[in-house]
């Protein structure tokens, strides 16, 4: 029986897809201080002009560079895998197939937009970039996109991230990029921070002023700021997820999947897996798309579609998005990278048009998914990718109760290796579940009471 | 330009290759403790009858059994790549092409044979393996194997790595294995060390010996030892890469590589690229075939064959191969896999053959190859693996110095995402190499005066 599905080279997608021109009612704009719609010179301070007339298009399909499409060749297009062994242990009649992202030389999906973010701005005449990471999965995908490019890489890392997991830092440092732990000294923001509490682990929040800082205040003008989830161009880079898969599938002689599943936290993984079957699914097709959260961030879930900030101290615009308050503190759990109190704008959008269907699980059952497909298939995943098998199993299970055929897909973010410590917490039965209290939802979510209303179009 | 050649899961080897068939004069044997060969009874009680056929076996081609075959195909057929990114940094005429081992869940070639001596036991009606681990590559492989094949799985690792390495235990209990530090209370062995000296680090000598005990003491007989190198079948069930990666240069329109290159601990990795390969030269191909070792354990190029221990304590029988005496203790260096004092029969019988030409590399001229590597073609590689980059690098300079195009292939035996440590080491400049001098060599070889030599067949 074959389980793997390979693409060659020359197979590989040669336009990425912008689910915007799809939708079908228009994108909301995002908001400046006073409340009007952004420009694109609002933002060129911080982006380059390329990325920010790609972050603001509503063409269908747009080209990927040349060089861009070679850099993907060091491990794309990956492979479409069928997960033969987890089926016959939930003896499930359904099929399950997942896009494997966890070959990329940082381990996750991430490098997809890493690269094309690097090339536009060393297109752009930009020489030194510049990013926050909390566990350190975008920033060590940046550092590796840049030392390919040779373009300067500096990465703000959350302090106690930075001081905890040595790794994910050495993994910077290998490929060239500067890391260094955020409140620094080298920013306003962060000595600003310092100087009221010297002792604090810092936050992603802080660590975005610093990276944005740090960009916008390079005398020679030669330095950008990049961001590895929630914009548009973001979700368009990522789309050849999707694109690749759509192309296996067929190989396996599925027309298209009855389940599309991904995890979300700033919604990269899930959006570039899933957006050209949302697109079919416009088109007519059956297909249920079902983002995944932790129950103790539940974005898409839980918190009301308005406009927030994206950082938790307000530096970026407003943006039409669910959002638990941009000064909500998520509880501490393993899947670090699904702790974003907000969502991709055109996520949102889709899950507000009724196209997908979010769900959140617990990190308990996540973590007994990532035991199951370990011993199964063979592979340690990420705490983030739990999300998704999670919810494969459950719907495995259900096509066994129902007695149903099933094609399910799944997004493979990225493998576990850099993040063990959360597998060996639940192993030793030390895990906890953090269910959020309504009141607390209630409380968090103020901090947009005062903001415009998103309206319909 | 393609840089991947990619196999489908019906092109993979149906067979493994036994270059012990080819060699020019027929292998010595192992010899017991009062100097007479080792009869296959005599190892009964610690591997089981199926593999111990394969160990004395002269058959040139031995089927693989289907079933291990399907486990393979989780990440088997391995990719082949070239190399660009390195050649243009390198302006070689040289074409690299590389062996991606790496990509197996282990992260390593080891559960190659992890796999097979897990369902050759299973077979013989053994439901448990016992293992020694230094840095636990090799336990990690056989924990996951044994998790595929629902076996119990028991690892003694050294302790001064149980300590400080806790990651390669947690893929170990992921998988479900039990891992414990040698020297334990739960073997003779184990006890005797801890009451002459409770605080020592352990060492792979006295895991072997509690692992062995724990194997030949289970009242029930159903537990056997497996060992992750060294022996005869070891080497068979690694060559699959050969044999595949012999499939794809012709892919490539390489009908054979004039340069294979891999590096040599136990000889695992290397024997399973290039065994395929010295049989075509044994027929006559024009091959340079390099095994590449650390210049503080060189084995194959600085210590004599011999009849010697394959362990520290002495309790494995004679085997005659290169040896720096079984008491060698090599220096700390990063590669914990290179750290054996003895080498693979099969590899040292070829070299005594002229048929290959081993190479010692010092460590720092090895991370510095690895670093040049992350930041061209973007993987992060395994210590052990840096040595076989370093000496491709030295042999693509070498092609440009003649102006001649060559064809170079080498093993990518694994990645370096469990090993930052010593990039860290490395780019702090506190890396240190540790040469052997003479006296120390001769000194270490005098372990092995008294046993009997090898003589010519």
């Amino acid at each position: 029986m074959t389980t793997k599905y390979l693409l060659q080279e020359e197979d590989m997608p040669r336009q990425w897809y912008n689910l915007a021109a799809d939708l079908p009612t228009p994108m909301l704009p995002p908001l400046g201080p006073g409340g009007q719609p952004v420009e694109p010179h609002h933002l060129q301070a911080i982006f380059p002009e390329n990325l920010i007339e790609q972050e603001m298009s509503t063409q269908r399909w747009i080209d990927i560079p040349d060089p861009i499409r070679e850099i993907l060749f060091r491990w794309r297009p990956t492979p479409l895998r069928r997960a033969v062994h987890l089926e016959r242990y939930l003896q499930t009649p359904a099929k399950i197939f997942y896009k494997d992202e966890s070959v990329s030389p940082a381990g996750s999906h991430k490098p997809n937009t890493a690269v094309a973010q690097a090339w536009y701005n060393r297109e752009a005449g930009i020489r030194k970039l510049t990013t926050e990471t909390g566990a350190g999965q975008w920033g060590s995908a940046l550092g590796f996109a840049c030392a390919i490019l040779d373009m300067e890489c500096k990465v703000y890392m959350v302090r106690i991230s930075f001081d905890q997991k040595p790794f994910r830092r050495l993994m910077m440092e290998t490929w060239g990029a500067t890391c260094i732990a955020s409140p620094s000294r080298e920013t306003k923001a962060g000595r600003d921070v310092l100087e009221r509490s010297p002792d604090t682990p810092g936050s992603l929040g802080i660590a975005i002023s610093e990276a944005i800082e740090a960009a916008i205040s390079d005398p020679e003008g030669k330095t950008r700021y990049s961001l590895g989830s929630v914009l548009n161009h973001v979700m368009l880079h990522q789309t050849i997820i999707g694109l690749e898969a759509r192309k296996q599938l067929a190989m396996a002689g599925v027309k298209h999947p009855d389940v599309v599943i991904g995890c979300a936290g700033g919604g990269s993984n899930f959006a570039g897996l899933a957006f050209p079957f949302t697109c079919d699914k416009i088109h007519g097709a059956s297909i249920r798309i079902i983002p995944v959260e932790p129950s103790s961030c539940p974005t898409l879930t839980r918190a009301p579609f308005a406009y927030d900030h994206g950082d938790t101290a307000g530096m970026t615009p407003l943006m039409p998005m669910h959002s638990l308050g941009h000064a909500f503190v998520p509880p501490p759990i393993h899947a670090g990278g699904l702790r974003y109190h907000g969502m991709a704008p055109l996520v949102s959008k889709a899950v507000v048009e009724g196209l997908m269907e979010p769900l959140s699980i617990h990190q308990s059952e996540c973590y007994q998914a990532a035991l199951t497909w370990a011993r199964t298939e063979g592979f340690i995943c990420a705490p983030e990718t739990s999300h998704a098998i999670a919810a494969t199993i459950r719907q495995a299970r259900l096509a066994r109760e129902e007695g149903r055929e099933r094609n399910i897909l799944f997004c493979y973010s990225g493998h576990g290796l850099m993040d063990l410590a959360g597998y060996e917490k639940f192993m030793r039965g030390q895990l906890v579940d953090h269910p959020l209290p309504e009141e607390d939802l209630l409380k968090s979510i103020e901090a947009f009471a005062s903001f415009p209303k998103p309206q319909p179009a």
